[in-house]
């Protein structure tokens, strides 16, 4: 290797956004490649996954974990190769799952390391399909939602990576499946490629009464990752006995203030009260971690059976991360965004 | 028996309330007492209990029951006794829980009539600690609030007849229990009588601190039954993985309209979401209606051993009913309210 490739890339963090982050948020610093001491590898990012929860990271609200510091690498899983290692259970060319964010190299202890296949033919799913946004559509949907067969379920986000995934699972337990999205590509995706019996474009004026005819028996489970306007549809078509997973409210990410009212606050509850309806917020590795080889296993053989699908936005080069990570939140992407960071 | 012993006296729905229910909402009629037909029983209403849930029943907004129609006698549980039986299941002198509602006889054809023991020494226990109001409490605490020795749990209205059992249990379950109660005196019963570790007047001008300070390691289980500046001083207050089970909100029954803005609808959903907090509404027993003699059978023995405390506020006189009712949606009720309609 030349000196070249012995430096670092990295995106950090070089201001709070105020609403919506902007590239100038985003600092993009060069520093040299450390090399591992004893009991550490050395990583080589091949992909970066970007989520919407990333966008509390930029943050210092309280939220469900710490903020990133200014000047401080931006968070994010990755698909990794070992680059070096003075750890002896792991082998330079070692593939692992890592969770050491917007840079093209990073030190491990290696003790949050997942290892992955190292011929794993698409390694990427790691961060998609099979990993966190799979996750959360597992347990989140079987556990918190409960469907039963006959139920509607109605998946806010549906061509997303974790809306996708959702859907797949409800029609597998034969509920019948409602996806919401943003556009008519992607409402055309999810009905023709996932098998949705109908997806409705959240972006159409007539959006709440498309909504309430594609759900004439109700709405019995809800998963919802959006908030907003699209949660103010499904309120009043939720049935009794209703469950509503809440994995994220990515409509809410920028909001700088609460709305004007009138203060809906009591609305809910007492919706919630009348209909006798479940909600519950979850964030997947901590409620669930231990249940990921459960999920690995079945996810695994509904891919390889051809019936879950999924679709990836790649995007290449760390550089173009501030921009497609900005996109992610006005909902550009279509279907689960990972950066490329180097080619394998 | 005279024919004066033989008029019936009804309470029913004269008008709509708009906002909180005034005296001329309700109308005291007497008609002939009915005699039974075949297959009925004539019952005789010793205690008719008094409940918030009726307000609801009072306006035609959806809510999970059908409302009361105008000239209709008001809902509600009642402790009877058979008068005069056409049922071969049923003798003179019978007792039972029915739901026959505001008036001094009533016919039933037995269907939904629960049987009590004819010399239950209490038997105006089967409308609360014993009844709808106990049972809410055990299965809302339990099955859906989960308590933990060592949790917070915090309980709104706590000398009400739901309130004061669900702390109770939470006690004997090991947990720290934080009383809401209006004024000194039912303050001091909650702590004193019903052995809460502490209780705070919701009405004191520095509420919101004082329950702060009472639950320095934040709250784990909210038990709601009230909403309102209530619920606005448990929010921020709430723990990681808190339980929320709502069985009413009584400060909210009287509205007539959404308060002013902001809207603070996704401050809840995002409290829920970042604290993985599950929040459930429930209907005791279109809910748990099968679990029933479960709860009767431990309730029973809580109340013979002295573990379960309960307090009744009696009233005498069916024509005091509605104003007794107004007093409940105010707080001014101390115990579970009941109306003696005639002595045994």
């Amino acid at each position: 290797m030349t000196e070249n490739t012995l430096m670092n890339h990295q995106i950090v963090l070089n201001s709070r956004p105020n609403g919506a982050p902007t590239p100038d948020n985003f600092r993009a610093q060069s520093t040299p490649v450390p090399m591992p001491a004893s009991g550490q590898v050395l990583l080589r990012t091949l992909y970066l996954s970007l989520d919407p929860y990333m966008r509390g990271r930029m943050s210092d609200a309280a939220s469900y974990a710490a903020a990133v510091g200014i000047g401080e690498v931006m968070v994010g899983a990755v698909v990794a190769r070992v680059e070096a290692s003075q750890h002896p259970g792991y082998r330079v060319g070692d593939l692992v799952l890592a969770n050491t964010g917007w840079q093209k190299f990073a030190l491990s202890d290696t003790n949050d390391l997942i290892r992955l296949d190292a011929d794993l033919a698409q390694p990427s799913l790691a961060l998609g399909v099979l990993g966190m946004p799979g996750f959360t559509a597992y347990m989140g949907l079987l556990d918190i939602g409960q469907p039963k067969a006959g139920d509607t379920v109605v998946v806010a986000a549906a061509s997303g990576a974790v809306g996708s995934v959702v859907g797949q699972i409800a029609k597998i337990k034969g509920c019948r499946v409602v996806g919401l999205a943003g556009g008519a590509e992607k409402c055309a995706y999810v009905v023709n490629e996932l098998g949705f019996d109908a997806c409705i474009d959240h972006r159409s004026p007539d959006f709440a009464q498309a909504l309430a005819t594609a759900c004439a028996k109700g709405i019995d489970v809800y998963f919802e990752s959006v908030g907003g306007a699209v949660f103010d549809a499904v309120l009043p078509l939720l049935n009794t006995g209703a469950r509503i997973p809440v994995c994220g409210l990515i409509a809410h990410y920028n909001d700088t203030a609460l709305p004007p009212g009138p203060d809906r606050l009591s609305l809910l509850t007492r919706t919630l009260l009348i209909k006798r309806i479940k909600m519950q917020g979850f964030i997947i590795f901590d409620d669930y971690g231990h249940r990921y080889d459960e999920f690995f296993t079945q996810m695994s053989k509904w891919v390889a059976d051809g019936r879950i699908k999924f679709k990836e936005d790649i995007v290449d080069g760390l550089e173009n991360a501030p921009q497609a990570f900005i996109g992610l939140l006005e909902g550009r992407n279509f279907g689960k965004l990972i950066v490329r960071v180097t080619k394998d």
